[in-house]
């Protein structure tokens, strides 16, 4: 049988360590294409480049056996491009994203650049995953993630996902105790609560520096924070349909849109 | 009683026509406060600005009765800075973005910086709405948005929304028959078919323009495409779970994830 072919992308970069473990576990399963961006572009949520340019240049970054390019847009942008010029007529049997430097919990999956990458996957009916390690350290440890990539991979790879779905995958942080397993979660009901650091700039003009805290909300055991803080791998399956059907009913009678 | 207090954003800039037409309207219902970005930001998705300051200054553009502010950042910046900097201890009434020049049904719900806006006000749980006016023509007559505008937003004001649901109105384009009502659909099954028109720069590196073309495979007379193609207003409650509940039993069963 062909090796698969897997698609790579993220929205750290390149450059990042994240890809780069990313793509040495992919490398063990399948032949390995690289479009990714030439710039972090973390907190791009589902952002595409309309009304301007995009580059696309071969990079020799890694290794001789990996095609790679690099992009000067979005990771949606990527995704995109990888599809409909880098691979054009070849069809990946894989497209997966990240390894995110940091949390994609929860409300984070409308914000991360990493998960764009994988939704865009989705949406063009490639089974497809975004993964995050949950650790901001710039030390961050990465290694317990690749046993774990690895075998969401080749589930996925073997057994398919539904149509429009693609995984969120979180990892939890290196700890001293070995991760539990993989638990398949809901969104956690969490969020940020912005706070504005105001400043002023050497002319004396006024700017902010966007900073918050993360709360959570929820008190169920059946969402991905739960799953972190208890060192599982949490898998969130996410759909691209946004319609909120259990509001429908709600629009037309008592929202008065029925009349 | 005292007038609802209603903040104002969109995508394609302070100075764009739709933004006009909406704060015009929403004067009629209440006092208005506009934050929107000093650039057009159309399909930037949820991006927020991580990694890079932000600019808020005054915008005296608009008539003396409206409180106006002109960001740096994306839609979703905006509502954000509103909601934690400009109003702090003002709680809006109604949250509204656009009116975007063009359409945002179907999965273009996805890259909207409009709807991003609205989904923001969802998540900071006030009632939200973006409107999009289905024309891309660059005299576009905005002037039969105005009734549905108001009617849809006095209904949300009255009736409220259910929490965590924002809602994407699409306006057909102004016809010689006049709009036959107000529909609430679900998202429609269709989405951007993308080619890359490849070019040379005066120094002869490559470079791409993004285009496309909408396709639509949804047969069904309940989503947004269909309404507007029929000439109704369409009227999308989104919610920001992307979780896909649906798709976690064949992880756990089929997809390899239970055992």
């Amino acid at each position: 049988m062909d090796k698969p072919l897997i698609l790579v992308s993220n929205d750290d970069g390149i450059t990042s360590k994240g890809i780069r473990v990313l793509i040495d576990a992919m490398s063990e399963i399948g032949e390995v294409v690289v479009v990714a961006p030439n710039s972090p572009q973390s907190g791009m949520g589902h952002a595409i480049t309309i009304g301007d340019t995009l580059r696309l240049d071969e990079s020799n970054i890694f290794d001789d056996h990996i095609t790679a390019y690099e992009c000067s847009g979005t990771p949606a942008d990527c995704v995109k491009l990888a599809k409909h010029h880098v691979l054009k007529d070849r069809r990946p049997d894989l497209v997966v994203s990240g390894i995110n430097h940091g949390s994609n919990t929860a409300i984070s999956v409308l914000y991360s650049g990493t998960m764009s990458a994988a939704i865009e996957g989705a949406i063009e009916n490639l089974p497809s995953i975004g993964f995050s390690l949950c650790d901001y350290s710039s030390k961050a440890d990465f290694s317990h993630t690749i046993e774990y990539v690895k075998k969401i991979a080749n589930m996925v790879l073997k057994n398919g996902l539904p149509n429009g779905v693609a995984l969120n995958v979180n990892i939890p942080p290196k700890r001293n105790e070995p991760i539990k397993g993989i638990k398949i979660c809901r969104q956690a009901n969490a969020k940020w609560q912005e706070e504005f650091d105001k400043r002023r700039d050497p002319n004396g003009r006024q700017y902010f520096w966007m900073t918050g805290n993360f709360m959570n909300f929820d008190t169920g055991e059946d969402n991905d924070e739960w799953a972190i803080a208890n060192n599982y791998v949490s898998v969130v399956p996410c759909q691209f349909d946004m319609t909120a059907y259990d509001a429908m009913d709600f629009l037309n009678e008592d929202g008065g849109f029925g009349e």
